[in-house]
């Protein structure tokens, strides 16, 4: 990948010391270690499941879901993949029926994936679900070791992964929680690690992402109280469930109470899919507000190579600069003329990411950088990266509702 | 639909100015006299369109396709309708071939929906589909009078529907644009205008959302400075392209430069959908900067009864005070858990919209909400709701490119 800064960013002690932070914790926080995981384990498993078996389901909520969903959803469209995956992530009735419909219930194998093993939604769903597929083999279930929910799968003899240890679950995609729903749709895992690993190595080994990856996470955290608004707008439809995971990391890593100060602080990510967005959101970045900074991500080469082709409409001659055009360099085009347009402006921070083409590699690549960009702001702007407090509050108002 | 506000605000001077100017602007902004449009002529065009035809397929973009999407995806999971429709509105070669995959081509006919009859997207990836499927007979074009659209449409024999006159693109879903795929695919449309009509007279003719839009929308203003950012926060997976409509609708409106100031303002949308980002992005409104409102959407009645059953799970009993429960209820629950545990913090402004049900008619009364919300809001923080001339930059930087 390439990422190009268009804003300026000159590294200090702050920086230093925040890189000396990251090189500490990672000796705690798991989800650094991830990309040198030893896949055997997953793999093995993965040939128990019965080639009869068309579609996995994974029922899981939030950091369960958001990172295989990326994944697969950058992947499906390009790849042919041997299974179909589904996501039952909500209490929604309509929701759950209408994804009942598009399975065969006895062609799939269903991932329950919980944490801790006691997440509402997933338990609400696997209930309902558990009523119309009784039979266990068809259920395997991805909690921490020795949780209520291993008990629970070790009672009825069902297959059991553990998550690694102190990897929350928006740093999750690289363990378990996305390498078996990923890998069990044919998906090649180990080339998803191996992308992480690269940037892994570049960041911490001095390559070429070191002083980049540093130079914008000072930007952001340095104007975090001006520029409190990230937008990644990424120009392939591919990427759009990316974006939502981008959301969930970003804005539940950094929406905290600072450590020393319990002053709240917050960069707010929004997700954005070119061209589309710029019929939307675009105008609202050009003559809004300048509280935003822009991430832009381009696929370089889509290789379906499309053609617009080379013909001439009656009264609509202009649209001939359009023709023998492939729609690859025509999404591209748009995308840099935004960027020159946002560069006119000035006052609006804005990067982009080049990723060379889709497989997984590059979204292994895309999935690590920002998770240590994440690491690195929230270093900067003194929050604890890792937790969510704030998310407790309605959990218990739910619990005494329940109960009475 | 219901709507609870949960901050004070005070109606004054400044709001009445602004109602008198959106009564002036009724008589030549296009959106506000749809709800009463006559259906004959589009309910007449249906009928033309044969039988055999089993999927529709709008070529648009922005205004021209988010409007038509958040309808039918609110409405598809729920009912029976008697056509699929599908959206052609990116540039993406990869995602042009996938939909095309979806399509038997034969058994489809295509919506080219463009204003003006020189978006750039639209033309793209219609010069593309042209090449698989020849026959005018399989196309629709929706354009304004006049426009070199529709002389080319003319020239080729091809089936004309008008724009009305004065509608911009992100309020023209209950226009021809939005009308005309959802009556294709069975959506009962007077339905949905009557919803609409209903909002429009309880605001115009003093009921129940005369003074509460006033003070929504007076409260927004006053503090767009403070409360820069408003998520709408849609407790059901039907109402996902509801909020990207929604997005496009606020943040294009009202991302300006003031009329009088020049100032750059903008008041920043963002969708969410519960419960699933009370695991992502609840924890940032929680305790990050505190500059957001939010609105929460709930739907009184799912109507689809589905139950979680009584089973109780060996270890994990404390799951027991779910059985039995429905979903329509937990999800409801879940949504109000939320609201008491943001009312708590106080300085969050937070309101809440009920909808009976899934219908027609309910969402197009959310859309005319919507719709007045925004004319209110644009008119109080003095910007022009209805222009984006924020876009045409990069668009004239494409051109350059596309020349040379």
């Amino acid at each position: 990948m390439k990422n190009k800064l268009y804003f300026n960013s000159t590294l200090n002690e702050k920086s230093q010391r925040a890189y000396a932070s990251i090189c500490k914790e990672k000796n705690t926080i798991g989800y650094y270690t991830l990309p040198e995981q030893d896949t055997t384990q997953i793999l093995e498993y993965c040939k128990t499941i019965p080639s009869t078996i068309e579609s996995i389901a994974v029922i899981g909520i939030g950091g369960s879901s958001l990172g295989a969903k990326a994944v697969y959803e950058f992947l499906r469209p390009a790849e042919k993949l041997q299974r179909k995956l589904f996501f039952f992530e909500s209490t929604d009735p309509i929701n759950i029926k209408d994804l009942l419909q598009e399975i065969d219930i006895d062609k799939t194998h269903f991932l329950v994936i919980s944490k801790s093993g006691t997440t509402v939604e997933t338990f609400a769903i696997y209930k309902y679900i558990l009523l119309q597929q009784s039979n266990p083999e068809c259920y395997t279930f991805i909690t921490d070791p020795n949780s209520a929910l291993e008990k629970y799968a070790k009672s009825i003899h069902a297959s059991i992964l553990h998550l690694p240890n102190n990897v929350g679950g928006r740093f999750s995609v690289l363990s378990v929680v996305g390498l078996v729903p990923l890998a069990l749709c044919g998906i090649d895992i180990q080339a998803l690690l191996k992308g992480a690993a690269t940037v892994k190595k570049s960041f911490f080994e001095d390559g070429y992402l070191h002083n980049l990856l540093l130079q914008k996470s000072l930007f952001y955290a340095t104007n975090h109280a001006k520029y409190h608004i990230n937008c990644l707008f990424a120009y392939s439809e591919s990427l759009k469930y990316f974006c939502e995971w981008y959301v969930q990391l970003w804005g539940e890593s950094l929406g905290k109470r600072q450590r020393h100060s319990a002053f709240h602080v917050g960069l707010t990510p929004i997700g954005l899919i070119g061209p589309k967005d710029q019929h939307s959101f675009l105008q609202l970045i050009m003559e809004g507000t300048r509280d935003k900074s822009v991430t832009f991500i381009q696929i370089e080469d889509f290789e379906d190579k499309i053609e617009i082709p080379n013909t001439s409409l009656a009264h609509l001659k202009e649209l001939d600069t359009l023709n023998a055009l492939h729609f690859s360099d025509l999404i591209n085009m748009q995308c840099n003329s935004v960027i020159e347009a946002l560069e006119e402006e000035k006052n609006i921070p804005i990067d982009s990411i080049t990723i060379p083409k889709i497989n997984a590699q590059n979204i292994g690549s895309l999935i690590f950088y920002y998770e240590l960009l994440t690491s690195l702001v929230g270093e900067l702007i003194d929050v604890n990266t890792y937790n969510q407090p704030g998310v407790e509050a309605a959990k218990i108002i739910l619990k005494k509702k329940l109960s009475s």
